[in-house]
């Protein structure tokens, strides 16, 4: 426990305990409100006396108290500023100044950051650009040291290799607030060295262990909870919920899959009261989703419609958050925490008009006091698509005729092999009418051919689709029938350094240029999120699936190998629970 | 956060791992039980795998796990073990291992003892002993650094100096686990640099900083929340209770208080919800109650009977503790936590058959497995009592007659100043009909005289009764009215080398030794037990006040020079609050 080393000057602690009985100014007084106390879940009408970063005071409304400078919060509920406990700002496309000039305005005031996808791409130049970036913002961004780069080591490559002696020397630093995510279960459980040396990493530097348990029930649930993970957020539904808690996970209920909220709202409902290891996190939101719902403000507010009490989804985001990543300076409104506040106009709504952080007001009105420095993007993540030309050619799974049986992938999201014998027409297997192509190459200098798979349960495809986003290696990935389509995206998304295109005719119809590393866009927030849901809205024209929002999110995860069942990576087809790893998805061919 | 060391060994947590999947034997599995989740309030059905000191496993009931030894619980609850908040081994006036023998098989498996009485006798020597001891028993003592040692430096001496430097030195000591209760409320709100520098060596230290918040309310309890100040214990009613709640303290609720707990209990069911920060003490236990009633699963007992919902009171005894006190590897029945559990054969009466520490059955059926040994008591702690033979005359008050104003002490436990003039005879100033002596000698070497004030509201004495135990100097105080009594029973005290006696009629009529540091027996438990009930029923014969056990408890407390009000201390009568300080109780003498 303890507080950060900023709290603990004595001039400081010294000018509070004076402020709070009357004999010093307060830095600032906000006047007129009515706090919301996480712990008792009461509200009552206090007076907040602000010294430096500290709350100093907490007070009955009273006329004897000065000032140096009054904010008038009549009407107004404060409440501690949000905690988002799990969050990668690469999913929203922006820069790390967008993403708070998003969030901060909403009373996001700290967010648990894990930059996986750039350190996916640029290894540990990746990480350098992520912890400067978060030290030039007005939110407290708290990078994470990524523990799966790549994801699934053996079944991929990525931009990055981090061995354990890499995560240990990272988690020994002061501006790396604990491991993140990890995803290799499968490896983990296995006794796998390299991952089991990670873990040891994260074990040994006595920060959280953060982990993402998908799918894990009984023996394997309790195998990963055994090994020291301390969190997940991967919830599939009330049960897995339930036995997350009592495995002693703390859970990072998720905005980011909202389908889930309303089961996953009545089952803490049911156990009637919430429990203290419940925070929020956003995960990953999408531009146009950041720009008109907003950060972890919109996982509060979506809980709030779900059914959650109010009291609790503020908990949730707030002391609970803070007591489980370990910052007992954050989630209270109270003397001796940290000043981190969010003034609400409406608390069911989560409207915030005052943003409050280290003391300072940072946000009014829905907007940034002060615009935050655009430092110049580095080299290595400005040229991240190392790879040549993309011709129709590299689409065609070869084999020898007249017939070949093919391996499938079916089902988005949760997949599952398939076979189909086929024919073969000019030594190219031949797409049957109910299925898709996607394809994946390795953009990080590997120097590897582009892998081919047929996909099925896809929907009805008139186009292609190519992106240099694709977790977890963010290889450039294309989905479509005709190669020629499919090349025309591809090749855009090279050409624009990485990023997003839709092809149909043979041509290109959006671009959407994502030039940092391949994830993230340079261009503000407001067109970026224009010009996303432009490109999508463009996709939906060209392909007919159920429902939309969910299957363009897959193709964003469909390479997610680290996950049970088979996928495509840059080496082939792979199954990692399985230990299935096939360059090519032609199992047999010249059959008759 | 982060697991302790000893939790991070990689063959351990891959021991688990594979234990857990059920490809290695489990060193103990725990079957037929029933688990209580302290995340979920859930009771269920649940085999538990212990490997090592870990949790493996918390699973269905199953056939297809093997194990080294398994303990059938069938009809019993599995709890995690009970972790006391706060509390000092010495007011039970045993050794530690008598400690752990009482209370280990009552299923406390983890106390955070403050060794403030054994620093303030014995200064850095009590504070070795403590430690030392510490290791040797099966139960998780977690010492803390005294800070008050002196309680109230400039009015009053006690064996001990503890100057900011020494704090932080020992502060840095692995096995030091926090800065103990800073009972120096005013001179930390005032600004007194030695009080501000000994929490500033716990603020640095990054562990807990623990607080005394006597009475203290508004602008004042803001302020030594302020000061960096986490927890506090000394509660006066349900609005105090809620007070410190909402001012983000966490309380330990603590059973020697009793007369408290019927409110506190219903101020938290009326809230609806138990909030995380709260959690239970026992503080001081005197011997006939631990050995009868027990340590921290008497407060359990007892809140349960009051009204307090039973999961909750476990929940405060448990994970809220473990949360609290940092440890989060306590607190949870759940794989990759600490194996340490109680296993209870009535949950209501609190009734443990048999407790579990690092995976190891410690207790069974009311009695340790292994008797801790007893070490040989060092020698600075055997010769406390540094004083000359007692007199008579020394429980005089001299004034020049006919007639004297004298400051007298009403009101015991809530002192107030009072005046009276009295006559004066052959120089020694009339005691009342309605009034006791209370008289208090310096032991630690410093060569003082005895210090006498006279005392209103006390009840009606027919004998004296001396103690070394005297909060929180441990000062040599005597209780009385005939000054051949008070000799004569703190002339005992010196004989014994510490200890209580009581005096009537000139005569001893009963004592109780207390040889290590005066403070703590070398008597096994029972017999002290014994002793300590009769010499309590024999002043309870020889004085008239209600209700009894309260009184005498007050005895013990009397001298608490730092807490508000004015108090009789070895330097005189003293009022730390209002900055008082007088050598003689004589206010004007030579009066017609």
């Amino acid at each position: 426990m303890g507080f950060p080393d900023d709290l603990n000057d004595p001039q400081l602690r010294g000018r509070a305990v004076q402020a709070a009985r009357g004999q010093t100014p307060f830095d600032l007084l906000i006047t007129g409100g009515i706090v919301l106390d996480m712990v008792t879940s009461q509200f009552r009408r206090a007076d907040v006396g602000v010294v430096g970063p500290l709350i100093a005071s907490v007070h009955e409304p009273a006329d004897d108290f000065a000032a140096t400078q009054t904010l008038d919060a009549t009407g107004q509920v404060i409440a501690p500023g949000f905690i988002d406990t799990h969050m990668h700002v690469e999913s929203s496309m922006v820069t790390v100044a967008d993403y708070a000039e998003a969030v901060v305005p909403r009373g996001v005031t700290t967010a648990r950051w894990d930059p996986h996808e750039l350190a996916n791409v640029a290894g540990t130049a990746g990480l350098d650009y992520a912890v400067a970036e978060a030290q030039n913002v007005p939110l407290r961004l708290l990078p994470l040291m990524p523990t799966c780069v790549p994801s699934a080591p053996g079944y991929e490559q990525s931009g990055g290799d981090f061995t354990p002696a890499i995560v240990a020397q990272w988690l020994s630093r002061d501006d790396i607030h604990g491991a993140a995510e990890l995803m290799t279960m499968q490896p983990l459980l296995e006794g796998d060295s390299r991952v089991r040396g990670i873990v040891q990493a994260g074990l040994d530097s006595g920060k959280p262990v953060c982990g993402h348990a998908r799918g894990l029930v009984g023996a394997d649930l309790n195998g990963f909870a055994a090994a020291g993970i301390e969190t997940d957020h991967e919830l599939t539904g009330a049960a897995d919920l339930l036995a997350k808690l009592s495995a002693g996970f703390t859970i990072e209920l998720r905005g980011s899959h909202p389908h889930l909220l309303p089961e996953l709202a009545q089952a803490l409902v049911d156990l009637g009261e919430l429990p203290q290891t419940v925070t929020l996190c956003t995960d990953d939101v999408f531009p146009d989703d950041l720009l008109t719902k907003g950060g972890l403000d919109a996982v509060i507010r979506v809980l709030i419609a779900c059914g959650l009490p109010t009291v609790w989804a503020y908990r949730a985001a707030t002391l609970n958050a803070a007591t489980r990543i370990g910052r007992m300076d954050l989630g209270l409104v109270a003397p001796g925490r940290r000043a981190d506040l969010a003034l609400l106009g409406d608390l069911d709504q989560v409207r915030v008009e005052t943003t409050i952080i280290d003391g300072q007001i940072v946000a009014q009105d829905g907007q940034l006091c002060q615009a935050p420095p655009r430092a110049p993007v580095p080299e290595p993540l400005r040229h991240s698509m190392k790879i040549a030309p993309v011709t129709p050619e590299a689409f065609e799974v070869w084999a020898r005729g007249p017939n070949a049986r093919i391996a499938t992938l079916c089902k988005p999201r949760f997949p599952q092999w398939g076979e189909r014998i086929l024919p073969v027409r000019d030594g190219r297997v031949d797409l049957p009418d109910d299925m898709i192509r996607m394809a994946i190459q390795n953009r990080h200098g590997a120097g590897l051919p582009m892998r081919v798979a047929f996909l099925e349960d896809w929907g009805t495809w008139r186009g292609a689709f190519a992106s240099s986003v694709s977790h977890d290696s963010h290889n450039l990935t294309v989905f479509g029938r005709d190669p020629a389509d499919m090349a025309a995206a591809a090749d855009a998304v090279r050409k624009a350094g990485g990023g997003l295109a839709v092809a149909s005719g043979g041509a290109v119809q959006a671009v959407l240029p994502l030039p940092i590393a391949g994830l993230m866009s340079t261009a503000p927030l407001s067109d970026l999120a224009h010009d996303f849901a432009a490109l999508r809205a463009t996709l939906d024209r060209l392909v007919d699936w159920e429902p939309p929002l969910l299957v363009f999110k897959a193709l964003f995860g469909a390479s997610l190998v680290c996950n049970a069942g088979p996928r495509l990576s840059d080496l082939g087809l792979v199954d990692v629970f399985e230990g299935i790893l096939r360059e090519s998805c032609v199992l047999e061919d010249g059959l008759s």
